[in-house]
């Protein structure tokens, strides 16, 4: 464990905060923030903002110009080492002549992955990481999951109410959450490279699933996914509109209609229902990197069933539906207590009149 | 409204946490706090501890002694007018010679309910009333309740699981709720004046409903009231052992059978279900204010339903126990969602693993 001192400590802080800045316009490529340091001064800054434009080390290298040369640089992920759309980035550090590298964590990409930090080394560069990796990784647990596991992270996110009802038994869902937490999930949305919903929940509820932030606020909108085996709803429903991409995913052999001008995609069906793995697969080979779930409550259940489900986004809405309403998950079946799912609260807060809790499986 | 300065609200704070402390020991007499002061500076305090014991503010003129003359008294609760197992703390307050009495709220007991502010007037004594009157209220809820409406405020406590459960299919419940949790609830049972329950929930779980606090914290043991329309219950359980008194509510005509010592009382049935206005009418009588129902999913849906749930205290365990698992309440059926019951999240904090939620209908 290398001994970090306050001020590395700081910067590294700075840093994370500035990489969060690209979460909703980075996609495929991880967040980076990095920040160049002399001392307490900071002298550059910078981050990541779009696939194919400048790394965040470029874009401080600029900003701190010849007071880069002796000084440290704080990184949030380990610098690249090989040409993709822009130079390598460790390359960029050590012509810059900078001291001192710290990162918080490798960067598993399989063309990095180490690389970066032996060419660092390798020009006498001061290289620690390790400073903070927790956080950093967290931020990024999206592009680590579709690079490490070879598929996206997964969230759930649904609206309930305190007993436990997603609607009520003829299907009604609306009102369920408050405003406050209607906005909140915009903000989720946005980080996704993926919007994901069943063929159930377009006809019943017909929903757009665009993102809708602030007009000053960029970002790239995510594609959204309709699990469809028959293509029931391929010429239908606000899903369609707008500016977002959409993806209809469907069952081998389904007859596709005339005139059907839609992204299409196939994956296997096993007694009714998609084999999920496949479908993270195919999305992750798409470069998508958190996938937001946002489906009824049988969608959610067959993720849940799957042990697909990274992390569970819940607005808990301060209102009782009654036992004849419909159950969050549904056909999660559960007969003994030691088969219970349990899970850990890692966020709580009050949104408006609801609760909004995170929860991930129990590791 | 009166200008009240801050010294007034600091004093009158201190006078309801003062009061607070008989929270568990004070029934059927509401809990009152009283802080004498000369300006900035205390010269006595006190709190009501046991009924048949001093009065807040006869306990706080001892502590004073002279410096009583002159100073001003600060009381939760209007000061009394009527003789009962103790002397008149109006009478009490005039012969000591203050001079200001400030008071939180109107005591809305029959034999008080302003004769109490009538004396102190004709004596010459400034009074005010209305300093931190909500808080006043609330610390007083179920002495209010009871008075006011001739029923104790109802409390249903319950644990549940985030998608809505109270059990498995199969009955079991443990577990389900965490230890600090299960410590926390405690405190609750300790202010109730009884705890409720159904022959359901002795026959399935058996449990005490006893306080458990540590040793150095008095209390009086809440009467322990099981709703048990045959009497089946009455020669078994845990709920019968320990120092705390039980209750039996049964059915008109129920045979009793031999050798039973146990409390008992009456109360009709119709279509199956007590009456639970009765049922509530009857503990008011007996001088419960505040009342904490631990049932099972029907009794709670029962309560509910009837329109008598006053808060619901709810422990939300990060676990999912599947869409067959036993609703929170059973039995209550919303068929459209104007019909939805809608409450207000009074307080929510995180307890161990738990999420603790105190809600209350929407007014």
């Amino acid at each position: 464990m290398s001994d970090f001192t306050a001020t590395d400590h700081l910067m590294m802080a700075r840093a994370l905060r500035l990489a969060e800045r690209g979460a909703y316009t980075t996609r495929p490529n991880p967040m980076v923030g990095c920040v160049i340091a002399r001392g307490d001064e900071v002298v550059g800054e910078g981050f990541h903002q779009r696939a194919g434009e400048a790394h965040a080390e470029v874009v401080a290298l600029q900003a701190a110009g010849e007071q880069a040369r002796g000084a440290t640089v704080y990184v949030t992920l380990e610098p690249c080492a090989h040409t993709g759309r822009t130079g390598p980035c460790a390359d960029a550090l050590v012509e810059a002549g900078v001291a001192r590298v710290v990162t918080a964590m490798r960067d598993p990409f399989p063309q990095v992955d180490g690389a970066g930090f032996d060419r660092l080394v390798a020009a006498g560069i001061d290289v620690v990481d390790g400073l903070m990796e927790t956080e950093a990784r967290e931020l990024n647990r999206g592009y680590v999951s579709r690079v490490v596991r070879g598929r996206p992270w997964v969230r759930v996110k649904l609206a309930t109410s305190i007993d436990g009802r997603s609607a009520l038994a003829n299907g009604e869902s609306k009102w369920i959450s408050g405003e406050a937490s209607r906005n909140d999930v915009q903000h989720w949305r946005a980080r996704a490279g993926a919007i994901v919903t069943g063929a159930g929940t377009v006809l019943a509820d017909d929903p757009s699933l665009t993102v809708r932030l602030d007009e000053a606020q960029p970002f790239e909108p995510p594609l959204r996914v309709v699990l469809d085996p028959g293509l029931a709803t391929v010429h239908r429903g606000r899903v369609r509109e707008g500016d977002a991409p959409t993806l209809y995913v469907h069952a081998p052999h389904t007859k596709l209609g005339r005139g059907i001008s839609a992204q299409l995609a196939v994956v296997d069906v096993e007694r009714g229902r998609f084999d999920l793995n496949r479908v993270l697969k195919l999305l992750a080979e798409r470069g998508i990197n958190e996938v937001q779930v946002e489906a009824g409550a049988t969608l959610a259940a067959a993720f849940l069933d799957a042990g697909l489900v990274d992390e569970l986004l819940l607005y808990v809405a301060p209102v009782l539906l009654g036992s004849e309403a419909r159950p969050l998950f549904d056909g999660l079946n559960i007969e003994h207590m030691d088969e219970r799912l349990q899970m850990d609260i890692v966020d709580s807060r009050q949104l408006g009149g609801d609760i909004r809790l995170l929860l991930r499986p129990r590791g």
